[in-house]
Parts: C-alpha cells; sequence; structure tokens
C-alpha cells in the first residue's frame, strides 16, 4: 500500500499545503465539513483548506460516488479498502497536476471558516487499556507491589463506552456532577466533580462489517481499521473512584468523549507502520487468535502524541500552552489488530463507524504520562504552569489540546488536526 | 393516565382477542412486523394478529402520522408521551368499535405469519444492577460474608453494554468462544465457553432527548421511559470472570443480548404502577437527587416474571418446558425514574431508542433466581430436570423461554410477549 500518493517530494498547487504541519498532500484525510452558512459535506483536509469531495464526485471514482453524497462517512467505509485507495489515488490526482486546478479550485473552503462535524454515525464505542504503561501507573496507586491485574498480559482488555456523547474537537466539556464519596466523608454526596482528567488516547474508526457470530482472524483484522483519530476520554476520577465496582467505569466517563474531526485514513498511514517492540522477557506470548506474524512485524504505527494545557490566567498574561506530556503509540501493549481480533472472538459484530479507542497512552518516563492522574501521581504532586499556577487536576477555564504526528525516515509527516476542549463550570 | 383504554370489560371485535394471555385490547403494545414477502412496517399486536398502524395512518392522529410511516418506532418515540396516548386512544377505539370493522380488518394479518423485528435502532445499550437479591446472589459467591459492595445502596450502578448485538427473540444463541483460565488451568486458553448462562431482566426503551450536559429530574424521569420489554443478557461466566477486572463485563456479554419484539407502552402499563418497596431497616436513604415522592408511590410496577427451560431431550420425548425461575419486577432496589435520572446526571444524554437493562431480577427465595449462575450457586448444585437430565449451565440445544405479565386487581392482565433463545453449538 505504499505507492506514488506517499512520495516525500509529492506537491501540490494549493497555496501553502506543502509546508502544512498537518495536512500535506500525502495525508488526505476524510472527514464531514461546514463551509460557512452552508450544510455538511465529506471533505479532506489539504493545508488550511477544506475540500469539497460530494461537489467533485463526478471527478473520482465511480464507486465511491453514491457514498460521498451522503454527509457521513459510514458509507464510504462501508466499501472494501481497496475503493477508499481508489479515491485516495484520484484525490491526489486531483491535487497534484496544476492542469485540474480550474476545476478544483472552487471547491476548497477556508479552513478557517468551516464547521467540523463528527465523521461518523457512532453504532458503538469500546475503549480499550491497552496502554501498559498506563495501566501500571494507575494500577500502582492501588496496589504499590502488583499493579498489573493477572489477566493483563493476555486480554486485551476493553469495555464498552458511550457513543451518544463523543463528540467532535471544540466541544466544552461542561464539569460534570455526580455521586462521590473522599476518603473523609463519612457519606457519599453528589456534587460537581473535583477531580476532573483528560486521557490521551488514539481512536479508530471501524471499516467493513462482520455478522454477528463470525470473527475476524488476526490476518485480516487490519482491513477492518478504516482509519485513526485523536481521543480525549475526559474522566472524573472522584466518580469513578466511587462508582467502578463491580461492572466497571460509568458516569466517569460518559460526559464527553472528544475525537479530532478528521479521519487519518488507513491508507495514509501506510508508510508509519512499524514492528510491534518486543515483549519483555518473561511475559506471556499471546494466545494463538491474537497472534500473526506480519501483525508481529508491522502492527504498531510511528505516531508521536502530545498534549498542551492553556489555563485561562495563561491566557489573560498572553503565556502560549504549556506542554503537559509528550509520548508515542508504540507504547500500545496490543496492536490495534490484536484489538479488533479481541473485540470479535466471541461473534461480536462490529460495523464501519464504530469507534475503538486504544486508551490512554503513557511512556515509562516522567512527562510522557497520558493525564493528569498520571502526571500528579493521584493528585498529591501538583504539576507547575508558567505563570506560577499549578494543576492536581483540570480548573474551570482550562483548554486542552491533544496532538499527534506519524513520522517515519524517508516519509513526509502527517499530523492528526488537533482534539481541543475548555472545561466550563458545572450547572 | 388511567384511563377507558384500561376498562377491564372493554372488548374488541378480533375474534379471540379477549381471552389472549398477552394481547387483549387493553395492551396494544408497538413493534416493528413484516407480513409474509412483504416489508417491516410499525404495527399492534391483538390478540393472534398483528395491526398495520402503516397502512391505517389515515384513521389515527395526524401528529403520529409522519412517525408511523417509518419502519422503527425511532421517531414515534421522540413524539412526547401526550402523542403516543392519543394514538393508542385511536387504535383502541378501530378496535372495540364494530362499526370500523370493514376499514380495518384488510390490515390484520396472523402472527404466526409474521416476521418481528428490533422495534428501534439503538443508539446505546446501559445495563444496571438493580435487582438487590441478585448483586447479594453473586456477591456472596465472592465474599460470603459481604455481599454488597459499599455503593451499592447508595448509587444505581450500571455499565455500558453493545448495542449492535442485541437481537429479537427467536435469534438463536451461537455459543461464543473466548479467553477464560479456569481454577485449575495454568495459563488462559482460548475455547468455547462451558459456563454459558441467561439473565432475566427487563429493559426500558428511551423516549424522549436530554441534551448533552442537561440532567433529567427525578419528577420527570418517567417521561422518558417509552415502554417496557423482556431483555435475556446472555452471559458466559467463564470469560467474565476472567475478563471482568478492572474494567467490568465486556466479551462475556456483547456476543447477544435478546429483546422481546413488542414494546409495552408506558401507557399500558399506568395501572400497574405500584409503590416502590420500602427500603429494609437500616438502609441509607436515597440523594435528594434521586429521591421522589410520587416515585417512591408508584415507581414500581406489578409484574410477574418467569423463565422456563426445554432441552432437546425435553422436545424429543414430548416433555412441556420447565419452569426454572419465577419472580416479580418488584424486586428492584432502584426504579426505572432512578435510573434515568442517575444516567443523566452528569450530562450523559439519552435519545429515542436507546435501551437501558435492569439487570438480572431475582426474588429472596428458592427458585426464583434469574440466571443458572444462582439457581445452580455458582455451577455447584446442578438443577434437575424432568425426564432425568440436569443443568448447572446450558447446553447445546437447550430452548430459554422469558416471559411477564402486569397484574393488578380489577385490571385486565396484560403480557409482554415471549423472549426466546436455542443454544447452537460454537462455530
Amino acid at each position: 500500500m505504499i505507492d506514488h500518493t506517499h512520495d516525500a517530494a509529492a506537491s501540490t498547487w494549493v497555496a501553502g499545503a506543502d509546508a502544512h504541519e498537518h495536512f500535506p498532500v500525502q495525508n488526505l484525510p476524510l472527514g464531514i465539513f461546514s463551509p460557512v452558512d452552508s450544510t455538511p459535506r465529506i471533505g479532506t483536509a489539504i493545508g488550511d483548506w477544506c475540500l469539497d469531495l460530494a461537489a467533485l464526485a463526478s471527478l473520482l471514482p465511480e464507486t465511491t460516488r453514491s457514498a460521498l453524497a451522503v454527509p457521513l462517512l459510514n458509507a464510504l467505509f462501508a466499501l472494501p479498502p481497496q475503493e477508499r485507495l481508489a479515491l485516495r489515488h484520484a484525490i491526489f490526482a486531483l491535487l497534484t497536476d496544476a492542469s485540474r486546478r480550474g476545476e478544483v479550485e472552487p471547491h476548497l473552503h477556508r479552513a478557517a471558516d468551516c464547521a467540523l462535524h463528527l465523521p461518523f454515525q457512532i453504532g458503538d464505542y469500546t475503549d480499550f487499556y491497552v496502554g501498559i504503561h498506563h495501566a501500571t501507573n494507575i494500577g500502582r496507586l492501588f496496589r504499590p507491589d502488583n499493579p498489573l491485574l493477572p489477566n493483563y498480559k493476555h486480554v486485551p482488555i476493553g469495555y464498552h463506552g458511550r457513543a451518544s456523547s463523543v463528540r467532535p474537537s471544540g466541544t466544552p466539556l461542561v464539569r460534570p456532577k455526580g455521586q462521590l464519596k473522599g476518603p473523609n466523608d463519612a457519606a457519599p454526596r453528589f456534587t460537581p466533580s473535583q477531580r476532573l482528567d483528560f486521557e490521551l488516547e488514539l481512536g479508530a474508526w471501524i471499516a467493513g462489517e462482520n455478522d454477528l457470530g463470525a470473527s475476524v482472524p488476526i490476518g485480516q483484522a487490519w482491513d477492518r481499521i478504516g482509519g485513526l483519530c485523536l481521543l480525549n476520554d475526559w474522566s472524573a476520577r472522584d466518580i469513578q473512584a466511587w462508582e467502578y465496582q463491580p461492572l466497571g467505569p460509568f458516569l466517569a466517563k460518559n460526559f464527553l468523549s472528544s475525537v479530532s474531526p478528521w479521519v487519518i485514513t488507513r491508507e495514509a498511514l501506510a508508510p508509519f507502520h512499524v514492528p510491534q517492540p518486543p515483549r519483555p522477557e518473561g511475559d506471556p506470548a499471546p494466545l494463538d487468535y491474537l497472534t500473526d506474524e506480519a501483525d508481529q512485524q508491522c502492527g504498531a504505527l510511528a505516531v508521536r502524541l502530545a498534549v498542551t494545557l492553556s489555563t485561562r490566567s495563561m491566557r489573560d498574561a498572553g503565556l502560549p500552552p504549556v506542554t503537559l506530556s509528550q509520548g508515542s503509540a508504540t507504547a500500545m501493549y496490543w496492536t490495534l489488530a490484536q484489538m479488533v481480533t479481541h473485540h470479535t472472538s466471541n461473534g461480536c459484530n462490529l460495523a464501519p463507524g464504530d469507534l475503538l479507542g486504544t486508551g490512554t497512552i503513557s511512556g515509562t518516563t516522567r512527562g510522557s504520562e497520558g493525564s493528569l492522574m498520571e502526571l500528579s501521581r493521584g493528585g498529591t504532586e501538583p504539576v507547575t504552569l508558567p505563570g506560577g499556577e499549578s494543576r492536581t487536576f483540570l480548573e474551570d477555564g482550562d483548554e486542552l489540546v491533544l496532538s499527534a504526528t506519524a513520522e517515519q525516515p524517508g516519509y513526509r509527516a502527517i499530523g492528526f488536526g488537533l482534539c481541543a476542549g475548555v472545561v466550563e463550570p458545572a450547572r
């Protein structure tokens, strides 16, 4: 799947796009946008512009045209992967051939003036827990000597999240109220969360469908990944601590989950596959149904991750956002293919537009933790910010931004766009 | 809401319906059915017949007509409750007035010849855990002295389930495979579940919508219950035991959840509201956000529940199904209104067609347990069946049927129809 559309020297006639941090012509993410005063439609991002693919459908592969007419990506991601590859090739040709500029340019809209929407009607949202350093950091807060539970290295642990409260980047986070019981509380109380946190995750958008009762073999699982996004799994740690036993997180998580709106396609990510890091000495091998040599060779992704924070005071003082955390998607203990195969191993059906979260991705070093719960050691060690403030958890007015970049030597880096949100006071 | 449509003496011209166990004219459930060789449409059940409401739309309230044209109930349950009450009145009038028989009768289809479908496109499915005797029975298997966790009597515990694998009654259950690790296993294995179970639950279909960030006060929560169904939350106990920590059940539950296809409407259930049983002496009072005097007075439902089993050998020998369990929906520690209010208390948005399960409803006596895990005491005490067989968990060929009846003195009892499924071998 690495072809001419990944040529680092490829250039587009769209002004400024070749130098764009996120969206050079080698990226061509898919999403849903609205131009000013107009209706949502399928588009791609090129530099600082949104290109209306619905309006250009007659220039694009016939097999994709009916799907391009709907302002959601579900139908497009119900098609086989080769149809989306053909679409990528066609868009790439239009944007790199200066002779097509006259036909295409009228359908470019300045991104700053466009609204970006959820790319899919989400059927189901599942959140995994494959960030082993996150699982270790969180586990250590509860069980210092034995942070990982016995199933962790055998089972790609996951659970169901709430699809209805997934929203695109920019949606404000209203501080949730909930039932909680602090260590000094004699009884639980209903109050705004005081331990509001982010979680840095990648999201995978499912393509294709398996029937209920049919599982997806590991060797075919990558075909079911339509593309990726950033995912902020906002969490209320105090609500979570009180509610989560025995059935897992519920209201601590389902008040909002934010995604970056552009789908970084499987096709765009082809050059960025890298070997899955070997398991540490002594770790068990995955069971057969989760084992595939090709997946071990190229099932991980060279994606750098970062989180920035700016408080209201910092913005008022003209201070730039501060980087809270920097990490890498290679810190996942299980691959995306293993997540898909495990999820369907009991016959569970996955459909186009389902969202799989990786779980929080943390590294092993200070400053690579993907949540404030970890950065502040369970709220005991405040993080110092420019301007003299500090944080253990999020305060009203804080703006959090996740970003990601896929990078490999010899290839043009591509960005994921941003996943941002500002904390608003409880209602 | 108790009006002439609940008159026990009301009679319909539809042959046999007045004596029907489930669907007399006082019930009028809503659902989606297909006549032989035809397409799905909205209907009601009357005796042994399905009435095509889409075809009769011109005789029904104008406010419901566009919703009746779609073969899903989502649009109808997006309307305010009074619109569905008006629809009930109109259907009742057509079926009780013999002078309308000529217009209506051509749109009756023999139920035995119809296919019944999922009534809604389900956005999200949430399963609660409000059957306190079930929670106690299961907890006792793990913690004999302290079966209920500290949060149970404060928090209506719930978690997210899988919407894509909810299916109507009659869908076969393919025995799931999964990762499990028995007490005598040195390492986990991937194998068909050997501890396959049912769970007897009620399901509540959500009506109306709250915006993300807006909660539903307890006094308004019952307006958000569109109607009820039976729900069998099939469970693989061996997969569950190995996977569920720390994030809750996942593949142990999401291979199939079966619902009875007719929606027993909020309007039909009006006569069957009863006081919520008082909490045992010493139990904490619910927090204010979950407290409402009217809900305490009439937030429970007088609904009898039953589960029958027939094995392949029993059917081959001509033996009738055996009743495994009989119970009552009044064994719920939290009301449906408390479930809705708690779910939205953090601003989580619920939409028409969302499904809330109650969790397994068990009673306090032997023979009232809503799962085989409880009936067989964790698999240690096999249940004896007619014909000499016994069961700890479900075997291939077993057919399980859930049923429910709403009953109150002075009112015509109404049934929920059945929720049935046969276990098929693993693939």
